[in-house]
């Protein structure tokens, strides 16, 4: 089989936003797979904050995109061929691939939909995906959560701290988010069934005193997404023998410059607090079983889970953009 | 029985370099004592970098001192009159009080000498007191430290670097320490066992490559008293799953301005890292546990112990200040 198709490829890294210069679309042509190889037609990929730190030359858990590759996501697909023994055309497949229409894999770290699955495809690349599994042992592992614990969440209406922030509520914490709209913030607090919520950017400048007040007994585990001032003003408002879950920085990935890092870093000696940077793939053993009590609890109505799907190939790097403006309502998925 | 006895006192907190100005003598009078109280003829006093920490008034495990009040410090003395229950004239005892001749006390975390000590008195403050307990704990419980494992030691030539490397050494690990003379350098190695010395003034603006030089299969404990440039440094050569004891920031004790945490801050998620901020007043339960282990490794000759005394209470801000030009050798002590 030859096919051509379309690709988002690194033209060269980012200063700031990512724009179509630095990520630029392209045809490829497949000619005939190797032995060993299969196809898979996309059906959605994902659209997370981490893309654009790969996209930047610094040591990181993964090596940087090269220049003149493909944008790497996490996709779920159909094989249309396969001349690989473990994968046969017509199966359903997720894993790390790309943004590309097609994807050709080794089968490396692919992993097969089950064929009962229940669920909207796009769940795994998200309630089952990445962002589950990090919310799920990001809170239930890392978090070293007990009952009555205060949980401060960042990002708390993104994927990943608006299922973090229910999996703690489910657990007997007291759970406290921060977003930045007040649309965002009564969504936590009523839907949700979030303790408290800040809107940090109407609290910008006030941020540690609205933590105190959200927080009257102290912050037992902060659960950090962003980096920055929020880091900060949490680390002045943590107990003693504090857990911070290190799982994102996102106000630092479009910086140009080297970024700072908190400048209350002396409050985690102070308050003999630990900082545990938090890795999903550490967990990669325990990913079934993971998605598996992810699945019961959606089922159960004891976690919702609220996404936003952007249509069309063409539309990725728009799309992408609203992760960083705050703008998307959920996890941020793309249909090809 | 009134004594009239001198005492250095805050009179402003520094910014900087601790000055005449900021900390003055003064001579108080005590005409007897409440009951519950007792009187210490203080015959050592602690010299330690923390206590500059207390003199700001920022936020950490202790309240600042303040102004107007004695300079705190641990220090070893004897009673010479008591209206305590539980203390006698003529008991030798060590504890908090402060850099003056004489202290009044109320028990409060005051230990008895055991009467059947072969040690120097000194040792109270030093080995078995807050520094030596801090190596112990911080080597033997807060690193996680496997057989193997490399351990890099920032002011290694201090008194808890040089003690926590040798117990690293005793444990099986390659130990890494960073001092800051050729002089210091040669004696972690020569002396101590070191397996590695690094220079941090000559290596200045080398330091990430000189620690992958000393570091070949990466660091799995850094061991951080300095904070700034050094853990930076450490942070780009850390492996996965590493751990960071924060045990000190000796680097930004005299800064006027905020000090931003590490520039490197994103590596410990990169690598899942662990950072624990240190208290050894977390292991106060343990502390007679840790102080006879000590003890038995000094009287093995399994542990060396350097320190130094500077004599006479006039001299004691002078020999304040070598803490921070790194002049001292060893634990910092003054013996009134």
């Amino acid at each position: 089989m030859s096919i051509n198709y379309k690709q988002y490829y690194l033209h060269q890294r980012p200063v700031g936003d990512t724009t179509d210069s630095d990520v630029r679309v392209r045809t490829v042509e497949v000619d005939g797979l190797a032995d060993g190889q299969l196809l898979i037609k996309n059906e959605y990929f994902s659209l997370d904050p981490a893309i654009r730190g790969w996209m930047s030359d610094e040591p990181s858990y993964m090596p940087p995109i090269d220049l003149g590759d493909v944008i790497r996501s996490s996709t779920v697909g159909t094989i249309v061929e396969s001349k690989h023994p473990d994968f046969a055309a017509g199966e359903v497949v997720y894993g790390l691939n790309g943004w590309e229409e097609y994807s050709v894999s080794d089968g490396y770290f692919l992993t097969k939909v089950p064929e009962d699955n229940q669920f909207p495809l796009h769940y795994y690349l998200s309630a089952f995906g990445a962002v589950g599994l990090t919310a799920y042992f990001g809170i239930t592992d890392a978090a070293k959560l007990k009952p009555g614990d205060t949980l401060l969440m960042s990002a708390a209406a993104g994927a990943v701290g608006s299922l973090g922030g229910q999996l703690a509520k489910n657990m007997g914490c007291r759970v406290v988010g921060l977003a930045g709209s007040d649309e965002k913030c009564q969504w936590l607090t009523d839907d949700l069934g979030f303790d408290a919520v800040i809107n940090y950017k109407t609290e910008q400048g006030n941020l540690n005193a609205a933590i105190a007040a959200a927080c009257p007994e102290g912050v037992d585990v902060y659960f950090d997404n962003v980096g920055g001032e929020i880091l900060d003003a949490a680390l002045l408002n943590i107990n003693s023998n504090a857990r911070i879950v290190f799982c994102g920085s996102i106000s630092s990935y479009n910086a140009s410059e080297p970024v700072p890092g908190p400048y209350n870093w002396w409050q985690i000696l102070a308050k003999s607090a630990t900082v545990q940077g938090f890795l999903i793939s550490n967990y990669f053993p325990q990913f079934e079983a993971g998605a598996a009590a992810i699945a019961e609890l959606l089922t159960d109505d004891k976690l919702q889970f609220k996404y936003e799907i952007v249509d069309g190939f063409d539309n990725t790097l728009t799309a992408f953009h609203k992760l960083f403006d705050g703008s998307n309502k959920g996890k941020l998925m793309l249909k090809v």
